[in-house]
């Protein structure tokens, strides 16, 4: 089989390096060629699509000019998630977005397009959310992180900073308003060509603390129907995705891994089950003020960015969006 | 002036170390005696007043026969916190739950007596919420704490669990309950020679980060009543006490320190402020999910133990409760 | 081919962990029966041989009852490293020693018997020592450790202790006596029925550092005979051992593994070299105090502990001195 | 009295940010004006000295101007400190290494001059090679350094750099080489126009370690004459200094302090020793390859750079070389 070269943007970024390293021996995609962030990334690049890790000051106008010139951009930057008609897709949740491509696909005038995938935040929350929200209906969230350093980049985060310290409100509280957001899109509907959000409210308190990797979550719910805690359980640990059957080379199974012991997960246990692409949930308890609170863990340049747009070009070569 | 003899308990801990070292050159008290934590602890201690800081396994008995003896006992051990007649005491804020050491006095039989202070982690968050609470009622509260290291006292957390870690639930969980139950205790009353807690709903999720002192929390509440967000700012930076007037030593003034940097309270630059003595808040935003949404930070060896029993005795000796 | 039954003596600290872990899919040996560290430890034990992650405390007397008892012990205990018929064993460096058993054996009385291997921070520095030694001699040897947490066990360095911190002289300066005395044994002979040490001066300060894995030396050596800068390195990159040819599953090859980056090794990126058992040596430059200074770096659990052990037990497989 | 009036250069940095700290509430100098470290830093300052935290790549012109305009400028910076007729300060040491200013300010043709304090990791070593080079001549120092995070200034070093992790050769081995060679024109003299370094031999390995402030240094000497381990920490213990009866406001007394315990001095614990003024010795012990082997601490901010240039221009007040 030959296999599909890819193209990284921003390849000397955190994100960069390990969308690299995911590439290494896999069986279906081969990077050919790497360009760093600067204003010329990615100019005559010669591959059958592009992943990239480019900062977002830079990405909105990179990623479009290559779109336009017909190539498939699968993107972590934050420029184009909220657009009109860009999937902000997580392969496992919500694949039909990506029906909303052939609306870009004219808009933008050319078979190339924008795929994106959420914040390193955003993307553990989701899981669990749609396992509920599936079930039960999730109507209110409350969540305040607890994030690993390499969620800033590099250099990133100055160790005088963070020494026998924690920041809070991440990107000045950009971060904040990005988990409040992101997740009622991808938990929504593209129905009539356009994306409906989910109506759940979520609330988010984000802070920095001194991990190299994996962001902890602190999750509490309010749910649209009754649940015993053992249902509320059962339908996190029983999450399954109709992707699953397409056997995705980076997709864990199961993608939602549930913790018994009260004291987990921790970042430096849990961040690499199902080589980073897991989302690892703590035992649920009840909620004096919403109805149920866990903590959640995901690897952030991972299942986070590297590992999720990977992903999303694994299911959309599967789907014959790509390469074809 | 003739200072007041003080006895510590549990003087070689992280606690009892604080105590002795907030009690050189204090204008009132004199060390007279310590003794650490075995069993024999206090026996015999020659003493106007105990501060205790004896860990709970020990902290129970030990310090009910010195109340037997006829000592005042002011602790730090949670022990006795909870008990229908043991006043769990915030000078600021429920200095009229001093009241109850009539009653207990009569169960111990002794002149001597119990008062408690609350939990590192209670004693940041109820400040707020009594500011809160007195102007517009508290109907509901999410807490989840960031904790520093001191607060598990020496040698506490394993140097191999905390290096590029957070860990959830501390205390398997004990903790999140004290900072469910306490602070309902210190803001409900004294009436009829019973205390009666508050009504509010408190939801708690502790962690513990590699900070060395200061913990940090991330604060949701619903209001009883409407309230702009420059109503809720003002009701904190306003926040007064009957205490006041008393110039206590160790009271700060003002007990509440309002910032207005997104990115504050922090850890290290901020758990010293008023003598580690103040409860540091930042701004206050609007919660899609209950009101209000702040973040708070206090000093846990400090205002969260030593200095909170340091401040107990003040106010019980200017009230003549001790030492006369 | 039936595998080897090891037995794993005080399995459930930090040593013995890594041993139960290096045995998961071992081609040779298997763990057939694991004991904790109280004084019973190892009774009755049934296996052909034992790893020993005791500490030195419980060590001594349990290590020598087995081995009285029939039992090959293969240890990592300091206890009896330096007794006079024990071989400090280093596979690559020193496996003559192996003579040494027996007369141990019959002082014993037994078929049993002991094998060490060093401490942890004593065989990172062995490594290049032999490689220089072997080629210019060497005189004196300055050095200076920066060594990992671990290496402490669990829960060992309190927190508190190294936040914002290093430690000095650790073990209060056990350490740095072990790192000058167990390299003399290691380089010197077995020869008319005992050990004669290496005459080489080796002066060592030791220090503990916020770090998880991995120990990092600073060393300055004095040679015998003039060696240019390129010499010196191409002895440290061409070190060959007599087992290179017996392909020992857990020997790495090259063991030395050079860098030529000034600012390598360092703890986290090159820990992991060889699956733990590789020794990183940086450039070689000139000291202008004795002749030539490097650094290394080696895992301390793995090279220097449970992969010690492990790889001793595959030699002496190799050599028919267990299992047969 | 009046005070004189300090222009900051560098304002925004580190060093600068201690400058100005140390300058609040001092008896003799106080701020008049600050500056950044861009190109015009400076230009146009009115003062009676300026004190310079600008980074090495800006320092050498812009302190050069500074002078030629008649402004004494004490600089933090390396660009000068190594010139031929620029003193390399420590008031305690060297104070008549200021006799070079006269043929200094002929050369540039002004009233203005530069004086420079040494690099942060020198000025602590320096202290007891003083001591020791006066009563029994030092003939060789062995020198491995742990720094701390602020000697890289801000942002300075990432922390996904140094989480988990030591850094070998700061500045690519520009800090050991600084550390080779600085002391040798400090502990050198001013003869016959022009300074002759010390005959001494120094060999340094520097390493940034996970700590906020406080340089540790682990060092070995070699003596010209014979002492014991008594004489070698009275001579330390009793370090005089010439400018000790000057009683200047930010020179501690003593200089060295001088620990006991084998396991001190730590950075955390002791690098606030005499306001940040003091070099903390611990226990001489006997090194097997040279004569005698010790660590110190100073707190490199302050000791090391910003305190420094202050105690300068205090020495230099009192001699009538500023403000007069």
């Amino acid at each position: 089989m030959k296999k599909l070269k890819v193209g990284i943007l921003g390849a000397t970024g955190t994100v960069g390096q390990r969308m690299i390293q995911l590439l290494e021996r896999h069986p279906w995609f081969e990077v050919s060629a790497v360009a760093a962030s600067d204003n010329s990334a990615g100019k005559g690049i010669d591959c059958d699509f592009v992943l990239s890790g480019l900062p977002s000051s830079v990405a909105e106008e990179t990623e479009l000019q290559l779109a336009k010139s017909g190539v498939p951009v699968l993107s972590n930057a934050s420029s184009h998630r909220m657009k009109a008609d860009v999937p902000l897709l997580i392969p496992e949740i919500n694949a039909d977005h990506l029906d909303a491509l052939e609306l870009q696909k004219k808009r933008i005038g050319s078979r190339g397009f924008i795929v994106t995938n959420p914040n390193c935040s955003t993307i553990g929350l989701v899981f669990p959310l749609a396992a509920l929200d599936r079930k039960f209906k999730v109507e209110a969230v409350h969540v305040v992180t607890m994030q690993a350093l390499s969620g800033a980049g590099y250099p990133g985060v100055a160790s005088l900073d963070i020494i026998d310290n924690v920041l809070p409100a991440i990107d000045m509280g950009g971060e904040d308003r990005k988990l409040e957001t992101e997740p009622l899109k991808i938990l929504g509907k593209w129905s009539d060509s356009r994306f409906v959000d989910s109506p759940m409210r979520i609330s988010a308190m984000t802070h920095r603390v001194n991990v190299r990797d994996g962001h902890l979550e602190a999750v509490s719910v309010k749910l649209g129907s009754k649940a015993s805690r053992e249902q509320v359980e059962s339908a996190l640990r029983d999450f399954a995705s109709p992707i699953d059957e397409l056997k995705l080379p980076s997709a864990p199974r199961p993608v939602i891994q549930l913790e018994s012991h009260i004291q987990r997960p921790q970042p430096r246990l849990d961040r690499d089950r199902g080589q980073g692409m897991a989302v690892v949930v703590g035992p649920v308890n009840p909620c004096a003020v919403l109805d149920y609170k866990f903590r959640l863990l995901s690897h952030n340049t991972i299942r986070g960015a590297a590992g999720a747009a990977l992903l999303n070009a694994e299911l959309m070569y599967r789907k014959g969006l790509i390469g074809s």
